[in-house]
């Protein structure tokens, strides 16, 4: 075991014993916590935003060499308006949430003086690792300490001021309440990595908040459960029977209300009856914001002959692999579903959706609710949405409250994830010295009652 | 590629495939394809039965040469009185359950015409890898297409015969309904293994049903989640107010009842007040069960001082890794809770089985109901039992109708996992051409609503 190693398995170790003491806090022992927490970070505002201008004056540096995003930049920055604020409020209603702990799901009588129980329960040690925003700090602790679990938080080198001066923040908070200080660590190292993704006898699961790169290393490197997407490739399928109007707000808006988020629009298909009709609407308004289109020949011809030589400048021949690519810019692959009878064109869509999208998050745009239930329905994904946008896939705007991270997952949790995510549950068998020989078939053996009882 | 991984390719793509036309399949739909699937082993139990007494022969041989476990036989014969008739009645029991799917578990108002609904839907493809138990083919092939999963079934070398025989019967009975023939795929052929757990990208979870070995194998050989368990090390603690009565009844169902299985009991934390008044009674049952004990210097010399010299042959000296270890025989690991103020005793206890279980079940025994919930609020198990037998740690007796397994994972599903563990949801959006970016603080912006609408 390197020094590295042995100081990974020390870190785990703590925290597996803080989420040991957490589990039996009560919700209001957690809540103070927050209030705690929130009154900490409140009061060393001053401290927090000067260590943050330094690393944005750092990463200022680098972005003007050229070896970093402007992109990182701006989501390093703590001071824009707002930004703080937002932060602690998030803290104070995520500590309003409902009590994710100790809901009894299910309850049976097993027999006479024998009862089961379902009990949520905490998951017991997360590892969370994040790049820039240093504000996914306190939202992340305050997810944590409210579903009761420890967490190991490791951030990116960019926000290593701001890290170190909010981890001291919250080390002092905590010390002086009932949840153990051990519950929420702060690592810097940067080749820490690595050796808390081998810690898989004591942590949980991993999620992983960052680049696409970021995600799939850590799916790649570790035997703990990952919880999280990799790619973000969304698609809308525009029906024969589409209206007009509610495809160009749609596809607009999953387009270009945020491009370089996970929940936005990658590919467009669109029914081949409608490539004259409604495509040229959807093209105009997507092109009038700057975005290029990657078109098949039946789409790119269907265009050409509709709009003017200008607009035409900004499409372009798509190749196969744009319908494998999550652009996270102002791009668009658009593909035509030919025309046959009607129910195997939408079984076209869901085919090209179920083999090339990533089961984030996919749209139909049809009048028919009959189509619109066999596309919901056929579509394993963690979001299949009728005549809306991608881009409403979100924990705030699913009414969360608020979200550790969208999850692409099949099993677990999937879509938006919220404090549910964050736990899971124990049966609790409840006897009087019951022996499980004593049930059986045949002559003296008890029978059980299996009774539900009520919640 | 090599041959054997393009037709695991091949297997798991026409899985997923079938996996899309059996989620729109209606409850109706897929029970009868278990009503059919239940006449036609019905129909077919002669030549099942003839086909196993080829593989029970098989086996006999290799066990007389010592080259089969008799254990392995045991499970392997279908002949044996019920056996064949339990079997055909799980199919049916199975059929009967509720409809895992489509059960909407949230539904929400996010805005006027904007609703946000989850609900439950299958995970998609599944693989199961058995060894010997024949029986196992039909019961997960029955909770598969209840819950409207693919299943990919891979079974063991010594029940090849009985495999092929039920697999014919399944693949002709699905043939006549509409659940897809390749609904259900059952491969024999032994290193398809390797091949099969990289087919990350089409199978969404491994269920391994066998040996810890199996299992272990597994979980390290592949990117899938899998849901399973390697070891069942459960652990039963003796407070110093237990009920001597309780005490021994407990512990000898959970040691004794069947010694093979996950769910019993392989080590006996007992409360160093009790060692010479309650363990000399659990060790007199255990002794008389000709179990063996592996007991620390404490427990062993109060035993020495209460049982005969008769008694005592069977009371070795444990040694570290007897903590660690699941015995699955008639073996049980003793090992003293020292005396210190009452609470950080039952800490203790709970210090060791977070330490040494396999998070499977654990068991305390005790008066007090104060210590009984702390320790079942502490212990992160998925099970944790108060003054009840290990054993109860089972779907049939949780009342679940029947289980795909044991699952000792910390995400998902744990304990016995029925059909709602073979479930995962997603979020529905129905909208009206909503676009995300109305909504905002400030002029001119949309408010959310949020209401939460009846289920």
């Amino acid at each position: 075991m390197s020094l590295t190693e042995s100081s990974a398995f020390e870190i785990a170790s703590a925290a597996s014993l803080a989420s040991r003491r957490l589990a039996i806090l009560s919700n209001a022992e957690r809540n103070e916590a927050l209030t705690a927490l929130h009154r900490g970070l409140l009061d060393n505002k001053g401290n927090i935003l000067e260590a943050n201008a330094r690393d944005v004056a750092t990463a200022n540096l680098a972005a003007e060499n050229g070896t970093l995003n402007y992109s990182v930049l701006k989501r390093l920055d703590l001071s824009k308006p707002g930004k703080f604020d937002d932060m602690l409020l998030g803290i104070l209603s995520v500590r309003d949430l409902k009590d994710p702990i100790g809901n009894v799901t299910l309850k049976t009588l097993l027999d006479d003086g024998l009862t089961l129980e379902r009990v949520s329960c905490p998951i017991g040690v997360l590892l969370i690792i994040f790049e820039a925003r240093p504000e996914v700090i306190a939202n992340i602790a305050a997810l944590s300490i409210k579903s009761g679990n420890s967490a190991i938080l490791k951030g990116g080198k960019e926000s290593t001021e701001s890290f170190v001066a909010i981890s001291r923040v919250i080390c002092e908070v905590l010390s002086k309440t009932r949840v153990p200080k051990s519950a929420i660590q702060l690592v810097q190292t940067r080749d820490a990595i690595s050796s808390l993704l081998a810690q898989e006898a004591l942590i949980d699961l991993v999620i992983p908040r960052g680049s696409n790169d970021l995600v799939r290393f850590v799916k790649d490197n570790t035997k703990i459960p990952v919880l999280g997407h990799a790619d973000g490739l969304c698609s809308a399928y525009v029906h024969h029977d589409a209206d007009l109007d509610i495809a160009v707000q749609v596809i607009l808006d999953s387009k270009t209300d945020y491009p370089a988020a996970c929940n936005s629009l990658e590919t467009l298909l669109v029914h081949e009856n409608v490539l004259q009709s409604i495509l040229p609407f959807i093209a105009k308004a997507l092109l009038a914001k700057g975005v290029t289109l990657r078109c098949d020949e039946p789409s790119k011809n269907a265009l050409i002959n509709t709009l003017g030589a200008a607009e035409v400048a900004s499409i372009v021949d798509a190749v196969d692999s744009d319908y494998d690519t999550e652009f996270l810019d102002l791009i668009l692959a658009v593909k035509t579903i030919p025309a046959s009878s009607s129910n195997s064109d939408v079984e076209a869509a869901i085919s090209h959706i179920e083999t090339h999208s990533s089961k984030h998050t996919d749209v139909i745009i049809t009048k028919s609710r009959v189509t619109a239930d066999y596309f919901m329905k056929s579509i394993n994904s963690a979001g299949v949405f009728w005549n809306a946008s991608t881009r409403f896939a979100d924990g705030m705007r699913y009414g969360f409250g608020t979200e550790v991270g969208i999850s692409t997952n099949k099993i677990h949790s999937r879509g938006p994830v919220g404090l549910e995510g964050l736990t899971i549950y124990k049966y609790l068998v409840r006897g009087n010295g019951h022996r499980a020989g004593n049930y059986f078939d045949g002559e003296g053996g008890k029978q059980w009652r299996h009774e539900a009882l009520p919640l």
